[in-house]
């Protein structure tokens, strides 16, 4: 699949001038970004399109062509994937909608595109989907998208790659990441995946540079070659699927054309292949950052923050979440009290309104090389300068000590995301985030260890 | 309890200018809101402070005092309250540390303030608490807080009103509410609450002119009380309590000193006095949005959307939280297609790339006129002029035909943020706090039909 990520040369197929062309964007988001490989484009009158050079037929072109997107009415896909099997062209992806997802004679040309495809010993993403980006190359076919909106992701290249099934889902992920610590890899929008499926994908993502995968699905192709290939996935693998109800199966039928599959037994799989299935759909690009620490080994849970409410808030959550918050031992309690003597002590600690940088490091090194603890719950609401080093702190010494740390503050998400933004450090927006990261840094743990 | 809310004079005992004093930064606060009633201070050395003129003795104190507040260490409390006494000061807020909650002398000195209090008739709150917000009267004793930090809840004020057992939960309350289209009306913080409990407030702003009240409370001071006075409001009560768990027990005890109650016994007393116990802290306040809308009467939800995707998982979480997203029937599906051919008219109804204010109105119209809903849940992606001035039309829609809308911006959380502050739209930060906002729309009516 390595051709879809980084061809070459790309043809885009049916862009044009005309002023809802949504082909013409792929075209002028490339031009923006700068990707360094060779563009053209396929139209009726043989007009350049945001700079790139066209032709009325593809075999004019002149070279090989490595990538070809496709972005006509459905009833023309068929002879211009003809033309692209004529040229050469081994790896295609259909933007357009119209197919199966939309009527039977929607059904009847996907039948001849797929005819078409394993005659020319073509591989192609979708038909009905966003296609592919991918960071790391500066390349994307995405449609729709206004240059410069996601420039951030593509001057910060990073480890998380997402398969998804709707393109929209797609633009929030991007949305959301663009003000977060870890950073986007490769996006595959599989659409209707009727040549290419999740399965393929994820067995690419397997060995790529990806670090980390999300899904998106609303149905899977064949159950168990995506289980097969999941369980031979080291990398942790996070997936929302919908059609969970008969309402959620009727508007992804609607959607994108899958048979729906018996959720029960979906979720009984992840549990056997070390997928972690996400309860709700922003888990999905807020729950990611967990992993740019060590992985949580144990269970056992130090909370450290300035307020006595909230310490029995994170307690609470933690515990009905299968957490231990242990009373910490005298030993423990006594070299901590020699640092600080504060509100409370035994777990959690409650240092009041102290924020003296040296102090929380002592503290934070009692913690983190304790055999009493696996992890430090810090949620401060007091951000003087001097916290917010600590916490930078907290994160070196987190590596150090392997133990990972979750950091929450409980102040506006204006002021949360700023924070994050300009000091880099992965705090979570809300406590139950915060929580929910932990629980699946430990599963995915738990599961690598036992296999 | 007015004179806590709006004293017509009122002495802070214990500010004075040393830096690290706290009882300052009321005084300053206060001056800073422009707050209309006198404002003394009483300290060892007379010294005014930020421009509130000082007194050595409160008897020396020109004119009746309406309120108190003390802010002297824990030990000279008991002589403060008795002057307050001999001044005929009869309610005081108390809002040093270092009673009940600390250790043993600690509660030898509570024993002697309640025995003084009741001999001179004195009904006080805390200690160790901040006191109390008004924004309507421009009144706030709450410490540390720096002028200017909230003048958006002074200038705004609003519906909602709070008690609570820690000031850091009141300012995490404050700072959320500032971008957000629902306006505090008070904040109470009980602290130890040993003589003004969570009962005296509840009672309290069951006749004023709160309209809806939070609670954050770490125990309940006497149960049957709470249970009779909590009966006999009408006002939606939506309380978070800490303490669900040993350790978050533990947490609490070191924090405010209570006697921890059986949480299970809580949990059903809540549902039999219509109390709403949330699951999350935070949704004390992304919640109560949803009560600036008409109630949710039933339980059929219009699902309204661009995206595929979106549908399907709104869809999914609305039929796990017990809603239905019924099928629309021929009649109503006929009257829709007359506006619109989407992708999608049968529930959800996906619209695709249309963005048009008069189709958008007609469709609104449809839904809302129909005896078939009862609420439309609405999620754009695309958020043109045009989407947004419709969200806004469907507000006041909603208002005339007596049904709640719920809206999610699958967008990154800055500008759900902005544009919930620029276009007052009630805007929700996740699906899954607009879904908990529904059904506690809900569960408040079907309480008080029934009763």
């Amino acid at each position: 699949m390595e051709k879809f990520f980084n061809p070459q040369s790309v043809v885009i197929i049916g862009a044009s001038n005309s002023p809802s062309n949504l082909g013409k964007t792929i075209c002028n988001f490339l031009t923006h970004i700068k990707y360094k490989g060779k563009i053209y484009v396929v139209n009726k009158n043989g007009e350049n399109v945001g700079g790139c050079h066209a032709y009325i037929n593809i075999l004019d072109i002149p070279g090989d062509i490595e990538l070809g997107i496709i972005f006509t009415p459905a009833k023309v896909v068929p002879l211009m994937m003809k033309k692209c099997g004529e040229k050469g062209v081994k790896n295609i992806i259909i933007e357009s909608a119209g197919f199966s997802e939309k009527n039977a004679e929607g059904q009847r040309i996907q039948e001849e595109i797929d005819f078409i495809s394993s005659a020319y010993g073509i591989r192609y993403l979708g038909p009905n989907c966003f296609g592919v980006i991918s960071t790391h190359n500066r390349f994307s076919t995405f449609f729709g998208i206004f240059p410069g909106a996601f420039d951030e992701l593509f001057d910060n290249p990073g480890k998380i790659s997402y398969v998804i099934q709707s393109g929209a889902i797609g633009t929030i992920i991007m949305d959301f990441l663009k003000d977060d610590v870890i950073k986007i890899n490769k996006i595959v929008s599989i659409g209707n995946k009727a040549n290419i499926d999740e399965t393929d994908v994820l067995e690419y993502l397997r060995d790529d540079n990806t670090e980390v995968i999300g899904m998106y699905l609303e149905n899977i192709q064949s159950g168990k070659k995506f289980l097969d290939v999941a369980k031979s996935v080291k990398k942790p693998i996070l997936v929302y699927k919908v059609g969970k109800t008969n309402a959620g199966v009727r508007a992804a039928i609607s959607h994108t054309a899958g048979m729906v599959n018996n959720d029960l037994i979906f979720d009984s799989a992840c549990r056997q292949a070390g997928i972690v299935r996400l309860q709700y759909i922003n888990e999905l690009y807020s729950i990611p950052k967990i992993f740019s620490m060590p992985p949580l080994k144990g269970t056992r849970i130090a909370i450290f923050t300035n307020s006595g409410a909230l310490g029995g808030i994170i307690a609470d959550m933690l515990i009905e979440a299968g957490f231990k918050v242990p009373l910490f031992s005298d030993g423990l309690q006594k070299k901590l009290k020699k640092k600080i003597d504060p509100p409370s002590i035994s777990n959690p600690i409650d240092v009041g309104p102290i924020t003296d940088f040296k102090i929380f490091q002592n503290i934070f090194l009692d913690l983190l090389s304790s055999k009493e603890v696996d992890c430090i719950f810090a949620a401060h609401n007091l951000w003087q300068k001097d916290v917010i080093y600590s916490i930078i702190d907290l994160f070196s010494l987190g590596i150090k000590y392997q133990k990972p740390v979750a950091i929450y503050l409980p102040i506006s998400l204006e002021k949360i995301i700023s924070i994050r933004t300009e000091y880099q450090i992965p705090i979570f927006e809300s406590l139950q985030e915060a929580v929910t990261a932990l629980s699946i840094s430990h599963q995915h743990f738990i599961y690598m260890s036992r296999r």
